[in-house]
């Protein structure tokens, strides 16, 4: 028996079943979600595209742009689509009680709509992942994740709904929030042996597998380093050559992120970013939230018409004010709002990515000193970056290391793990 | 000349030629496939995106599930190709027969919903494919696949048209059909010489590849078997946390399967599963079943409302009864059924479940003793398990076997087949 | 510093600066694509679902499809993103001028459909890409680009706007005209030394790989070809067994061209064509083209109906004639046409297969003649087929040159693109 794997499973049982307790107590189909006829209602089939390319994305995507390490194919692929079966749970319970229990209804909806935020929810950690990739017990990430989720729903309530300042590619609340939470706990997990490792570094193969999610490294970042940094102004009326050249600047701080950056922050701050999410989704998140602040302070109903009251409802004249009469008669506004001017919601939407920095980087910092606690199974030394870690892998086919060491010390169990053996 | 690979090209053309005939006397494109403007007509645009991703999941995703033998991944995905290829037409020409034909119309209707309904058919066979992968030759792949899809057509359409047990997710009439078809067509065919092939096992990176579909082995069945276990119920008022226990016990009881029950079918009942298809299609199916007849037992028009007529019509009262006034008062039910209780018609979905197994079953032993004939090629010994036998294989990067046999002996035509030999 | 690769980065980004600055003068987005809430509009609700799957074809389909060389994986896909992200930008920009600015409008629109339309014209491309892969360095593949998109957008408009011939799923436009570019460019391109290099030819897995696109050669071929033969008649009201028959028929082309036309080509007309794009995109599209003008050609309104005039408006009878009268009378028609018979129609498919084809070959072999010229930096002789040429790959794991020899001769930058040499 391998007790770490075992209680592990433990953990993971106990943990499943609080979680069906937790759904029986206050979740409840949606109206759309009642089950009727096989025909799908309306809101299903419109919305069903969507959320098939993001629950791929998820728990496809995700997993192979985690499989270049060498010999920790296994160990991405199946621990990501583990930690976002539970990710995905718990995120639609921290959600449910956030937005519907806490506001004194007994109990949350379940269905496709709130389904897609729940795997919205479950990115954010699978980004945070990508900072600790091969250094972490799946005990650690199961922690990690648990934490995590909290604070960037509440981190998210705070920003969107406390203070209005909108994100709607989620740009900050899940990119950026993601990269410096997982750097935070990546830093404070930092051992100094994480430099000997010999099993870092991809071998040709394992490189293509992760290019079925994007391709070769640079290529990969700056694509999709690109959509990130139009997350939050994706709803604004920017024309498309502006559009592009954010996409760009974000493409071009990617590459040199990684090229500089990235070798930068492991050597002289002791953060060492597996899959540099900094690159790919902290700056470039940051980059979002900063032009989203700048098109909200310049934002004006004279260029973007009623579509300025849409995007940032807070920015709509107060009532029983002369200018929310005029609004009424001329862009029919319903609902009154804060009056608050361009400048102002420019100042809050920075607000809001300060405060997002903030939550993460100090709530990583504390998740991983958690993490440091000796129940938790810090992963260390050779067996990072290792799929015999945790899998039964047979030998033949499985890229040596160079040292000629093809055992990992583990007390008695080693000959359990290593089918090749027998 | 490979006088087996000649004979299988013949019978593949032969029938590609009297499946064009078929079609041309009885099918035609039925009113929205009509050819009009390049427009799509509304309901194929509200049905593309259910029919793409079954029909990927058929072509693609089945194919690479099967990958995971270390020499034939070629054999695996081609094979699969080809024959899903067929019997999409066939199953096409069998449902066709049985739901138009036979009821007096000339045609049947060749339109997006048939074909997906053809696409579902198609995975039948794929499933039962899964339990006899690299024991068996094209051949006598597609003799029993034009069996299977006559036979799983027909039990459907006794449990769906006559019998009135509804399964809307297919897990009675695919998953287990599929499975024990499969699985009693393997023992049939089973072959002493099969436990000697050095050939079976996976290495590394062709396990990563079937990851593309689902990941490592007991996490990829345990996450399918939760879905599988669902189908039947899959259109009824189930809460939450019912679907969650549900899926965690088919998960429970494929690791299980994995682990345990696969080896002792093999082992004491000389039932090898290649893919394990019993553990994720067969015990979930089964199971799925069960929770679909127990719901059909408990259901009522007090906590059900409307939607107890809606998913089983054969509980609603018969005409010219008090009862169906009622329930024209109170639902504005129309159609007037057939008056079952709700213990009748759980009754009934336990009988369409054991007729079901017992289609499969002695239909996949009858067509497993038809397949033993000389003239299918059975694959004996060394020849299992290995691409060599259908493809011409170049020797560089294939996965040598450990005894160093790098030939398979096949009269004269080895060096035709291998180019490494050149 | 690789000057090939410092240069081609300098080209690339001035041409992004370029086309920035056109889609700043130029571009606006369309109405459907303005901004306003987060909810998607109708139009782009209906046409995601399409979208998705045709960008993903173009950035990992086609990708993949090339990644079966054994030493050119990293090449084929990340220089198929980067040409692929060129091509889209620069054909929208090409389509703009030619459909909206051409026609008197300050802007193009930039809205969902366009993209599409944008998307097609890259496969354009990546069709010829596949004729030239691995003999073409990124320069010469950019510059290729260019002026294919160019030619191929007014060959299209001359088809399609000038002659009005119809071909819905661009067989003729796309498929025949990208085929025959690439393989022109392939003939002027050609190098004797080419048949030396050792590096061509596929490894086990990597043959898997571009599986993930479709499955062994002869298969994919013949499956993919039979889609592209019934491009130009898939709007037209041939039945099921046409559909079939046709299918069929480019399948047999399609392996009779693998099989004996493919090396024909090579050894005879030193047209060497990588990825066979004659047998899967070239012959087939021909194919289509011919039943399209034959299906043209016997159109009548009895047994079409109102869908011949909706398929081909210039058959509609010219305005003021009894022609026109019946036909409003009948089928309320309502614009004018141009009077066109049957056979006339077809003559003009016909005519405008033949223009596609002699543009494709005489511009391809131009832009061929262009691309000898040193600064576009021909491949040659050993460093064709080799992913070394343009990136850092690790030795480990990297499918080795029969010959021992490892390095690749290119003055003193070698040790630099050999990581292994360290």
């Amino acid at each position: 028996m391998n007790w770490r794997r075992t209680k592990f499973s433990i953990v993971a049982i106990v943990l499943q079943v609080v979680f069906i307790i937790i759904f029986g107590v206050l979740g409840e189909y949606g109206e759309s979600a009642r089950a009727k006829s096989p025909t799908p209602a309306y809101d299903v089939a419109s919305m069903y595209p969507y959320f098939q390319d993001v629950h791929v994305m998820i728990f496809i995507g995700f997993g192979f742009l985690m499989t270049f390490l060498k010999r920790y194919g296994f160990s991405a692929v199946s621990v990501n689509l583990l930690v976002a079966a539970f990710v995905l749970q718990w995120a639609y319970i921290v959600r449910g009680i956030i937005h519907h229990v806490a506001h004194g209804h007994a109990k949350f909806p379940v269905h496709l709509g709130e389904m897609l935020s729940a795997d919205f929810a479950a990115a954010t950690v699978l980004i945070s992942f990508g900072a600790v990739l091969g250094k972490t017990s799946p005990s650690q990430l199961l922690v990690m994740a648990i934490i995590e989720v909290v604070l960037s729903q509440v981190n998210e309530w705070i920003g969107l709904d406390k203070l209005g300042a909108v994100d709607v590619g989620e740009s900050m609340y899940i990119h950026a929030f993601g990269a410096y939470f997982g750097l935070a706990v990546a830093r404070v997990l930092h051992n100094e042996k994480a430099q000997e490792a010999k099993s870092e570094g991809s071998v040709y193969h394992s490189d293509i597998f992760s290019m079925v999610g994007k391709c070769t490294v640079h290529v990969q970042n700056a694509t999709l380093a690109g959509g990130v940094a139009l997350g939050t102004s994706a709803n604004m009326p920017l024309q498309p050559w502006a559009a592009m050249l954010i996409g760009c600047i974000a493409g071009v701080i990617s590459v040199v992120g990684y090229q500089y950056i990235t070798p930068f922050l492991d050597s002289k701050l002791k953060i060492h970013d597996t899959c540099g999410v900094n690159n790919l989704h902290g700056m470039p998140g940051i980059l979002a939230g900063i032009v989203g602040a700048i098109f909200a302070a310049i934002a004006n109903t004279d260029s973007w018409g009623e579509s300025m009251y849409e995007i940032f409802p807070m920015t709509v004249p107060m009532v029983n004010t002369t200018e929310f009469a005029e609004a009424q008669a001329e862009f029919s506004v319903i609902e009154p709002g804060a009056g608050r001017s361009s400048g102002i919601q420019g100042g809050y939407q920075m607000l809001a990515l300060v405060i997002t920095l903030v939550v993460a980087i100090i709530g990583g910092a504390v998740t991983g000193l958690l993490l440091r606690l000796p129940c938790f199974d810090n992963v260390e030394g050779n067996r990072m970056f290792d799929d015999r870690e945790f899998f039964i892998v047979e030998a033949q086919g499985f890229p040596h290391n160079e040292s000629g060491d093809e055992t990992i010390e583990d007390g008695n169990d080693t000959k359990m793990r290593m089918l090749s053996d027998n």
